[in-house]
Formats: structure tokens, sequence, C-alpha cells
């Protein structure tokens, strides 16, 4: 089956009940303790040779790499990781001059965000692959479901490079590749502060972390919100060494992408003042449900086109 | 590095705090949530051609032993298992001729022990893995230490029918192995409902599962206690078609071993009549830290023996 027919299939076997408020077409799974406390609840895997590569990602990365799609998913839901299970599959008896950089790295980046390694499962396995499981808290839980027409559409910081990556990579050797390119796919970051702060002021109405591409990504929040959305191409940032193409479709950005009601622009305004940053506005929910890209004068209607995890 | 060495090399990375009050050398992590409530967090792999072949395990067994091997972590610390994520690595495209069996051993397996599956992360993979992370609470969470000199020593149910099961294959065919050796190897049964009992009438000192081997497993408990043990051989309960040695060093029992005062062996006692099962006594925790096997009149001093992930 496709990627969509497995969720589809999935969800009969996943729960939702007066515990597990939120756990279908989620970021994390997101379970209500009391009141005001909710756990969010979940993991990642990355594969050799189907999400990276030894020839150009070395075991820094890949700790780095690990803990940000898992730490990007806690970000999505406007929550504070706190605690992460680690299962190593490794074809090679442990060795300090692999296993150190990856370690460093893993636990320093999770460490960034108070987060903590508590334990884990260690396998032998035809090829490396690392899960990560990761446990977080909100009083406040962000979902997918909450755009409403008229809300603006924001994307966290320019898009692209992490998929312009793997492009530059097929035709160049590593140190001829931009340091920021190299970044955005082999060392990411989080946006756990931003997803924080928008959860505390109830900023956003609905949120979601770029991992498999904006127009799908965006396409996830319209469907569980029950809307449509029209992108302003000209206002779509795309990073330095990125094409258009791979701003709209590719994977692996983290960035927050989230729906911000007109009345709360201007606290969103002094967010970004405090923060020292920008936010993009790169659009508005609409009420049809439909997507459309306006550029310049033209209306097109597109369609949401990104990564299948089953595409071959 | 051996997997000994790779523990303890793992320490500097793992935390413990005033949240974390247990991580390291224990089945789950143990967090404290409040005054009398914990959270543990575990997470268990199976890689095929590691763990298991296609050829003698179906994609039902394998759903089975995913859940056993997490939901017997969270029975060796007397919890309760509540929330579990499943991440599978699928070499080909997924297909409900092998999906079903697998998706309705796993859940059906969890469901019995009131635990949910809320979510997970689907990969390509060049090979079959699978990974359950799984979240417990526990009022009063037992840990491998706390065995006291004088501690009777129990298992609670025979031993070395999984292992006999790895040895019988090698020359039989799965029809040909008697039903209680695939039973043993294949559909385990976590033990769960003994676990939380032992939990809440705080009968046992310390406690682990079975899943490296009794002596290996024992010795765990020993090293956290700080003290030794006696094994009486005849008492060691051994399954059917199992040798002693298959007892004492095979793994993936998944029975619980844990250690009880003398003042509780009554309360034990009854325990075993409310769930018409025996457990069995088979030795007892000296001050001197080391382990003897009581063979009739001769006793022997023994060395743990058990399974190392990286041994080849």
């Amino acid at each position: 089956m496709t990627e969509k027919e497995w969720l589809k299939y999935l969800k009969k076997y996943i729960i939702e009940n007066s515990y597990v408020i939120k756990s279908k077409n989620e970021d994390c799974a997101v379970i209500k303790l009391s009141k005001n406390k909710y756990l969010l609840f979940t993991t990642d895997a990355l594969v050799e040779k189907i999400h990276f590569h030894f020839s150009y990602t070395s075991f820094f990365d890949l700790g780095v790499k690990l803990a940000t799609s898992n730490l990007s998913d806690i970000a999505a839901m406007g929550g504070e990781p706190k605690w992460a299970l680690l299962t190593l599959g490794s074809p090679k008896p442990i060795d300090k001059s692999w296993i150190n950089p990856f370690m460093e790295a893993l636990t320093s980046t999770l460490k960034k965000f108070e987060t903590h390694l508590v334990g884990g499962d260690t396998v032998k396995s035809p090829f490396f692959f690392v899960n990560l499981a990761l446990i977080g808290e909100t009083k406040n839980p962000i979902f997918r479901k909450g755009a409403q027409p008229e809300d603006y559409i924001f994307v966290s910081r320019p898009l692209g490079e992490s998929s312009a990556f793997l492009r530059l990579i097929q035709k160049k050797s590593l140190k001829d590749i931009p340091e920021s390119v190299k970044q955005a796919h082999l060392r990411p970051e989080p946006e756990i502060l931003l997803g924080k702060e928008l959860s505390k002021q109830k900023l956003a109405t609905s949120m979601i972390d770029i991992s498999d591409g904006l127009l799908i990504d965006l396409w996830r929040i319209c469907e569980e919100s029950k809307v449509g959305a029209e992108l302003w191409e000209d206002k779509i940032p795309i990073g330095n060494f990125a094409t258009l193409e791979e701003a709209l479709s590719g994977g692996e950005d983290y960035a927050l992408l989230f729906t911000v009601e007109e009345k709360n622009l201007k606290k969103l305004e002094n967010l970004a003042k405090k923060f020292n940053r920008n936010f993009f506005k790169i659009g508005r929910i609409i009420k049809e449900r439909n997507f459309y890209l306006i550029k310049g004068t033209k209306k097109l209607k597109i369609k949401p086109k990104g990564f299948d995890h089953f595409e071959n």
C-alpha cells in the first residue's frame, strides 16, 4: 500500500480515548495526565542507505539529526521535550571511534533543550539504524486541527536547503557544498523554543513541523482543520541555495508551519522581536477546501506533492 | 567493546536526577511524576536474521514477541503498561497479507493488558526490524536493587524452553517441535499480572525479568543489591523439553525472577493460590558476593554465563 493507504489502515489499530486525546494524524500522541498536563510521545527512526549515507553523513551528523527529527515533533505541538530512549542497531562491534561522536552529538543536542537520555536498547543488525523515542510535556498542545478561514499562514524560517543538499551532493563533493546547505541537511535545528512560546502565549491555531515538504505538511493542517489555503509564491522564504520547487516540496526542513488569527499578529511580531528573528507570512487559510498558489496576478490550483516514504 | 563495556560506557550519557530516579542498570527508566506516581519507560527492538528468522517466525509470532519483550520490562518493575509506539522498518511495500497478522498480534497482546498503541514511525529499510517504545505507570516500582541476605529467590515459571526451541529448530522442522516449546519461543507471555500484584502487596525486595538467562539476570540483581546467591539445582524448574544448561543460561524466558523476605512467604503462597499457579523457590540470597550452585551435597562456585548481544 502507499503511505496514505497505510496511515488510513493503521487507524483501526491506534486508539483515541478520554486519556489518549490525540494519536492519529499528529506529530505526537497526546495523553492527558491531569487538567493542565499532557504527555507528548513520539518516535522517529533513521536507517542507513534510506535516510542517510555514511559517504556524506558523519556519526556526529547522525546524532544531531536523530535528536532533531524527534525534538521537532515535540516542537510541532508546542511541547517541552523531557526524556528519550535510544535504540541503536549496529552491524559491527561498538567502537569509540564512531560511538563517541554519535553519543556526544545526540546527547548534547538533547541537552540544549533540557532533554535527557534515560536508556535504550542496543542490537546487532545487518545495517545501521537508530531510533529515538521521546516523551515531552505541555500545558497547551497545539494540534494540526484548529486552522480557521482568514488565519494567516506562517513559516518559521527559509525552506528548501535541506533538500538542495541532496541535489548538490549528486554532483559535488561535500567540501564544495555551501556551509548553510550542509547545516540544513546534516545538522538541522529543531524549533523547540518557538514552539513552546507559541503554546504558552496561545498564538497558533494549528501547527506542524515541515518534515515532508511545505505543501504536503500544509495539506495535512488543512485536512485536519477541514479548510483550504492560498499560498503567496513571492512571500515563501527560499533558502539561498534552494529552488522554489525545493522550498515547496523538499523535506526535512524542520521549520514550523503555523496559523495565526489576525488579532494575534501584533503579539507574534513582538515574539519575533524578542527572539530577534523573522517569521514569514506566506498565505492565508480559506474556507474552500482547495490549494492555490498565487503567482503575481495568476492563481493556480495545485496539488500537494511530498515525500512518500514507500515511493520507489 | 563487549556488551558489558558498552553498558559501562553508556552510563556517562545517561542521566539520573531528582526526576529520573533510575535509568542505569534497570529494565525501565523510572521517572517520578508525583509522590505516588512513577512513569516507566522502555524500548526493545527485534531485527530480522538477528532476533528472528522468517523461516520459522510468522508475522503473528513477531507481533506477539515484540509486545511481550517490552511488556516484560514493565512487568519486571511491577508496572502497569499503558501506551506504546511502533517503529516498523520494512524492505518491501506494506501488504495486508503480512501486516494484518503482525498488527493483530501486536495490538491484541497489548490490549490483553489494557495497553494501547498510540502511534509510531514507518520507514523503508534494507531488512525487517520492529521497535516498540512503551510507557507504563506504577505507584511502587520494584528495582533490581533491594535483595537482602536471607531473602528467598523465586522464579515465576519453568525455564529453558525458549532456548530449547533454538536447539530443536536446527534439526527439526517447525511442525515436529512440541507445542509448549514453540509457544515459549514464538509466543511468550509477559508476567504483567504477577508483577503488578507483587508491587501492590510489596512482596518482592528486588525483581528482574529473565531475558538473557537465569544466571546472568540473577547476577544483575546481585550486582545492584551488592549481595551473592546460592541456587538449589534440584529446585530449578526446567521446562519439559529443556536441559538444565538451557534453564540456567538460555534467554528469552520472560519469567520473573524476584526475591522475597521470609516474613512474606505466606503472603506469596496466598498469591499463588489466588492465581492458581506455583512459584518456584530456587535459592537464597547470601551476604558473600559470590554465586554457588548446590548440587545435592556439593557446592559449586559458578560464574554467570548469558547472552552477550555483541558476541559473535
